[in-house]
């Protein structure tokens, strides 16, 4: 596992001679311009995925800029490396909406857009005069996508949303961790319920631009977080709404295979899962324990299921004798689905990552997240462009859209 | 929380007076043709997606059924509720691809299809000759989407991969749960990668077809779980890409703010997110303990975010005077974001929830999760459709597509 003080690869070299990562293919949203009213990351990540997509957005700061501009981590520049993550490719304009002429070229500007996109509560943009029914109504061609934490509709629908509440909502901390008494709700470790919703906008926005150019007819977009995360729930749905019962935390095994579950070696931990008899026959015999194929008490997926902490301690007397990638190495070579816990640098050294682009170098030196959509016809290296300086494409933002209204 | 043996809302009753949920409405994918060779969840997670904006999905399931068919959780009259999640409002022909007349029929259906998708391993579409690549090739206006653990390219493309695997090599367990020694990596209660890849396999989809309709341009589109998953790791990607340090992993807190964590109370977990000062001494008065806003340890964020121990430890003392519902009534009027630990039993009965449409009713009675893609312009009910019995239009589709070629 990768400690601290890691150099990464050099994505920049590595990605010249990847012929997957054509930088000169056309982009399938090109065209397309987005006017981006979005903050700290669930709006952000929406607005990132259509500059990866190739469409031109224009992000609107507050004059102090984007929350995450004040938050870290930060660079040797001072800079933010989550405003970097959640902004790249995008153009920076500082506006101050509660100033009726700037207020009135926000406006300006929406009038010749393609999409909107706003993470606000759902009263702000409505009270600016600028609310999404009232601007689809007035340009009718246009596509107003809002995030935010409950929807624009419904009894909760102005209160303020973060994550962890969210997430503590949907379910999907009950879901997670270990089983009561050793362990209790668990939130998962990242900001699930803001990078979906964002995922789930863009998926919006692109559904409503296919209709658009079939009818002519523009569409609010209304993604709320809590319905976002609750249609990831899809195991816990299972159990809630066809056997009625409350679904119960397990820990890291699955619900009805074994063994699919964590495992411990010498060193670190080893994900391992054989869904069925012959895999665990490949297993077994991987393991030097060909007499498990047939043991009374392991011998059928569903025995082995009731039977789960026996299996777990017998492949764990076995897996201890050695350290997790000579298992690896071992089980893989057996046919054994298998794959070694690891931290998100270890992840970004993998060669399967590095071939896909899912990491990039950009113009500034900075290394950033690739696009995860790969197509053949189109561009799939994602946005270009750095991510911008507050303001930085103000003045001429300003005069392309004042000139000719 | 609730306990077995609960009864749902009567789902259907609800939604007849919900005027966000007119069943009337034009869908935004009218009119599109999916072919869906996919099976499990992933990829059906996708072509569920697709039926409920409107597209006509057809699943093409071999002779003995989607493996989901033959998982649990089961009704009393033996069906799957698995399969039922991830196939509603499609339909269903039985084919066995490895006899020469099926395939080439499957070959026709996709010679008239917009959009064909699939989840196998990368190799196995390519050795029935109906391989992506191939497919585009032939037919260039088509829309091909693959699913798989890690692309159709690139040192790993043809290992198979599951849920949990792709979750272990993602990062996104070691980056869940408690911190060593008293935790260890978490699995996330739900398989999200699964779902997040057939999300996104949405989201290239819709991308594509709109492209299609600017250019005129068919498209593979190659989502792979990996890829996918670690999209989700922002918060990660920012500590591992900006200052190069390894992320750690904290439990159920933010990593720069406190008080945003979950807390104790007589009965339940509490979420609880302050991520300033204002929110604190809100929080502070609300607790009855206005000194907190000025005491030297918890008077700033830095301070708190250092001291979390302490803090955590001075506000469950008194959360622990009196249960969740009560806080939570108490705080949130208070102005304090704040949300009750619950299980998915609990999100369904949510009035919001159900004012959302996020669980519907199905003409066969049974509920099944809504689309959290709402838009003004279109349905925004999702599929109404039961989900199909094996082979259930294959007379049908045969007659259909066999008349004309």
């Amino acid at each position: 596992m990768t400690k601290n003080n890691f150099n990464l690869p050099n994505y920049e070299k590595l990605e010249a001679d990847n012929p997957h990562l054509d930088k000169n293919k056309a982009y399938p949203l090109a065209g397309v311009l987005v006017v981006d009213f979005t903050h700290v990351l669930s709006g952000p990540t929406c607005t990132r995925m259509l500059a990866d997509a190739g469409a031109r957005v224009i992000h609107i700061e507050r004059p102090t800029g984007d929350d995450t501009r004040h938050m870290g981590p930060y660079l040797e520049d001072k800079s933010s490396e989550y405003f970097r993550i959640a902004n790249v490719g995008k153009e920076s304009i500082a506006l101050d909406l509660k100033k009726k002429e700037d207020r009135d070229f926000a406006e300006k500007m929406i009038s010749k857009a393609d999409v909107v996109v706003e993470n606000f509560r759902p009263r702000v943009m409505k009270r600016l005069g600028l609310g999404p029914d009232e601007m689809v109504k007035k340009y009718p061609k246009l596509v107003y996508a809002s995030i935010s934490g409950f929807g624009q509709y419904g009894p909760m629908h102005n209160q303020a949303a973060y994550d962890t509440i969210v997430q503590a909502l949907s379910g999907i901390m009950d879901a997670t961790g270990q089983p009561a008494p050793k362990g209790s709700p668990t939130r998962v470790g990242t900001s699930v319920s803001d990078v979906v919703a964002g995922i789930m906008g863009y998926a919006g926005i692109t559904t409503a631009l296919y209709a658009r150019e079939k009818t002519g007819k523009g569409t609010t977009v209304d993604i709320s977080m809590l319905d976002t995360t609750l249609s990831l729930m899809v195991q816990d749905l299972m159990t809630a709404l066809g056997p009625h019962k409350v679904p119960e935390r397990i820990g890291n095994r699955h619900p009805y295979m074994y063994p699919f579950d964590t495992f411990e070696s010498q060193d670190r931990l080893l994900a391992i899962c054989c869904g069925n008899d012959h895999l665990w026959s490949l297993l077994s015999n991987a393991l030097a324990h060909p007499e498990w194929v047939t043991k009374a008490e392991f011998k059928t997926n569903d025995l082995r299921e009731a039977n789960w902490q026996d299996v777990k301690n017998a492949m764990e007397a076995v897996l201890k004798t050695d350290n997790a990638e000579n298992w690896r190495q071992k089980l893989e070579e057996a046919g054994v689905p298998v794959g070694i816990v690891q931290n998100v640098v270890d992840t970004c050294q993998m060669p399967q990552i590095i071939e896909r682009g899912m990491i990039k170098r950009l113009p500034d030196g900075r290394d950033v997240l690739g696009t995860p959509i790969k197509f053949g016809t189109w561009n799939s290296y994602g946005a270009q462009k750095d991510s911008p300086a507050l303001n930085e494409n103000g003045n001429a933002i300003r005069a392309e859209f004042d000139g000719k209204n």
